[in-house]
């Protein structure tokens, strides 16, 4: 097996997510039937929505499960976006955030009538608060990171969430990179807000943490008007129809409990593991910059600009050394376009190709940074030849 | 456990399923990273992608995986109807549909301005094909069931899909009942309809044949022009984005494999099993009605008209004697509704809150059926008794 360095892209599932998914696979009956085998596995789901509600700090009715994070940001910005107030089509949009809310956002602006109104970046990645905050009155709702999922940085939360209330503006926060790395509270951010405005929705992604593929969950306030993207029977508050995943429920619900349970002690482990693998990299290359915000960011994340070398092709020569890293989102990591994110931090098209997204997490050890240590100066230099 | 007979509801996990789920899931790699761990993971998917476009019977790049078959009609209808012609607003809708197709089709009338042409069945629940043919004209889709979730009945898709051609109007079918008990074939449907209408969406999900949860697909003509429901990541067509489950797949391919190899023994099998049941419920109780068509339907079903006696009493008697059974479709079980499918049949209100849903499937057995016709006669009396 490669030297892994993609935990940002999808991580590997849990011993915990695996054998919780095998134990509820083994039930028979579907959640929503009434006789004793469809309660015994409603017991089971009913028992995951309120193990996950707990570590993302919500009440458990207010936890939909999805089947991941694109579908839980889909789910939050087009339902909101249906069920808004019908004297605005502003939507507040800030700058670099994930595909899933920029091509969701797209669609609204193109094919619903939405308005984009732009919210910059600082040149470490971090949403501009004030910038937000200005943006937000008379808007249908607001989207935001938590944590950038590309160059790492970490937003102010509370205060996005804040400012939101403060204006009752419905705000959809993208937790899907930050959730079981970094603190995230539902209900913490949400306090400034007992409306059914303010953080009103919040997105999580089940197999960045440990859990299946497949599994995610929106969080949706009790008080929030949203439509569904999918209907049918009237599952999940008649948010979200479709026959109830317990197994995946479940699986999310324990890798959720293990990331939290072990979160302190791997932020320091891998934040540990990452800073040595930048200064590595910079004893050898020191115009190898470091993106990002250099101390709010999410703990495995080395962002890392090579000037002169195509990200692109880092990416291929590493892969030939037999080290996994991205040069971004995975999900536009098929097509070679320069990065969104890194052009938001006002850094122009070129730089934007020349970077790379290493990416630590659980089961990254010492010997990882020692091999990409070993293996980066000689992928540099090729590929500053080959430019 | 209970006596399960509910496998229309949900059926076991298959273990082949489980196998390849399991082995799956030991892959690390989101199936869209460029390097090594991404292409491994790829590769298993369209591999999975391949097998499962075999069974359907429809070219691979077909294949829209999806988080099940709520998701797979969603996308369908939505899709379609957001995609369409922009010359009418008119929606083919047959009575007695799922609710997943029900669901959607009223929200596409009440925001979006679709207008239902509705199309009667007959009194054993098929779709009138001539009521069918002659509302298809100047379409913005139709949909179907291959075969009724409720009462069993099987349709002559091939019949529908060949009116929808002839005057060009796109068609949806919803094959989730029907997949892996029943021939489905894409492919043999959709040959009168080379261009971007007839059959041009079928819908399939994992759990009903022995699949994980949350499994499913949506197979799509390639001609077909289709709005996606979940914006982001490029994958699959751009008609789904999402990190792609490739556990999901591999376990659905495995488990639609084995559901094809085992269909026409299992056909008989379970068919027989299912005549003795209601040739023992009619011995004991004259006066109970198989409803749907007595020959053309899936092989587990027996769909009963009890007279006099509340389904979902019924259903609760049945229950505490350890019979695991349903009133209709279990994503509506949660609510005391008289079936909308009895209705279409032109039972009134009274007869369609007197039915269940005796559906057997892979796991059952003689003893099941014993089991069943035993406690079945003592419940009848006690629910005519409560009326």
């Amino acid at each position: 097996m490669a030297v892994y360095l993609d935990h940002a892209a999808t991580t590997p599932l849990r011993d915990e997510a695996r054998d919780a998914w095998l134990a509820a696979s083994a039930l028979i009956g579907n959640a929503s039937s009434i006789h004793g085998d469809g309660q015994a596995a409603r017991r089971l789901l009913e028992e995951s929505r309120e193990r996950l509600a707990a570590v993302v700090e919500c009440d458990p009715i207010e936890v939909v499960f999805t089947s991941g994070g694109t579908e839980a940001t889909n789910l939050a910005l087009k339902g909101l976006w249906w069920s808004r107030r019908q004297d605005t089509e502003v939507v507040v949009l800030p700058d670099g955030e994930h595909h899933a809310t920029l091509d969701a956002v797209e669609w609204l602006e193109k094919n619903e009538g939405a308005r984009i109104r732009a919210v910059p970046l600082d040149d470490v990645g971090r949403i501009d608060g004030d910038a937000f905050a200005a943006a937000l009155d008379g808007a249908a709702w607001a989207t935001a990171l938590v944590a950038n999922n590309e160059v790492g940085t970490i937003n102010d939360a509370a205060a996005l969430a804040a400012a939101a209330a403060t204006v009752q503006t419905p705000l959809h926060l993208d937790a899907v990179a930050a959730f079981g790395h970094v603190p995230v509270s539902f209900r913490a951010w949400r306090s400034e807000a007992p409306a059914a405005a303010g953080l009103v929705a919040l997105s999580v992604s089940g197999h960045k943490i440990g859990a299946p593929v497949g599994t995610g969950a929106l969080v949706v306030a009790r008080t929030a008007s949203l439509t569904p993207l999918l209907h049918g029977g009237g599952q999940q508050r008649r948010l979200r129809a479709g026959t109830q995943d317990v197994a995946g429920a479940a699986a999310l619900a324990a890798a959720a409990e293990c990331a939290r349970a072990e979160m302190a002690g791997e932020a320091a482990r891998v934040g540990a593991l990452r800073d040595d693998l930048v200064a590595r990299v910079r004893r050898e290359l020191p115009d190898v910059e470091l993106l990002g915000d250099p101390v709010d960011r999410l703990p495995g994340n080395a962002h890392l600009h090579v000037p002169g070398a195509s990200g692109e092709t880092l990416l291929f020569l590493l892969d030939v050394a037999g080290v996994s890293v991205s040069t971004g989102s995975a999900c536009q990591a098929g097509v070679a376009e320069p990065s969104h994110v890194v052009q938001a931090l006002g850094r122009p098209e070129l730089e934007a190709r020349e970077v790379i997204r290493v990416s630590l997490g659980r089961t990254s050890t010492p010997a990882d940074v020692e091999a990409f240590a070993a293996a980066f100066p000689a992928a540099v230099a090729r590929a500053r030849a080959a430019r």
